[in-house]
């Protein structure tokens, strides 16, 4: 599969999980935001302009802090429409997937 | 993160919940979809245009309860391309989440 | 609701799930892709315009089962962006559910 396709000035990323799987689900959150900041900008989007984000964690009670890096992230006046929903990730270690749709600049 | 987010003729939302949790998944589907309603509206769309939803139950069991809300709701000439899983939500006390995609009028 | 909606050049595809549902997860994702690969050219578009997937596997401990039919059908050179999580599906026969969008051709 590819990270990033774009149609129709919108870009649609895969879904991001963290390389380092050892890192609990604020350093995943960490790494993911991270990855997605690289890949919007290598197709010439930027965090600000994501439309909307797909949270996924491996257990629901950890939003609290996968939230306050997502808090710690994101532009305030440029927040993406969100859901956030408990499911098990491709491997037990993931604790946090996220995918996205942004605005091509 | 923003409740409804507008580009290139599309309006992305954030997925909805229920503010009274004390309903059950019938009375909380109305709400969700109410609040779907109007901030399809204020964004300068509606629910005929409704493109996709992506539909959360708490309990997958309660799928026909949610079903009987949302066939009473959308115009049978609109209907939206839709996926219905199972997922826990952000508290305990949502039995649904719904998220939606439209185009703007 | 309906099997696909378009707008602004992009199709949206409803949830596809497998008509025989006797079929273990491989046989399944093969009834879905054959699904998907129809609707996308009644629109109009072709598996090799597909945006973004979204697999919800019933038992995620199946996706290198879903994966193998998965890199058989997609073009090598035109891959989506996917993401995979497990969910529970209207009904447990289901074994996999797959979402998605498409560039009109």
């Amino acid at each position: 599969m590819s990270q990033a396709v774009v149609h129709a000035k919108t870009v649609y990323l895969a879904g991001q999980v963290a390389d380092d799987t050892s890192a609990d689900v604020a350093g995943q959150t960490r790494q993911v935001l991270a990855k997605i900041d690289r890949l919007l900008v290598t197709c010439g989007s930027h965090i600000s302009n994501i439309l909307s984000a797909t949270v996924y964690l491996s257990d629901i009670g950890t939003i609290s802090a996968m939230n306050a890096e997502w808090d710690a992230w994101i532009a305030p006046d440029n927040k993406p429409a969100r859901a956030t929903v408990e499911a098990q990730l491709a491997a037990p270690e993931y604790r946090v997937e996220i995918v996205v749709i942004a605005a091509l600049d």
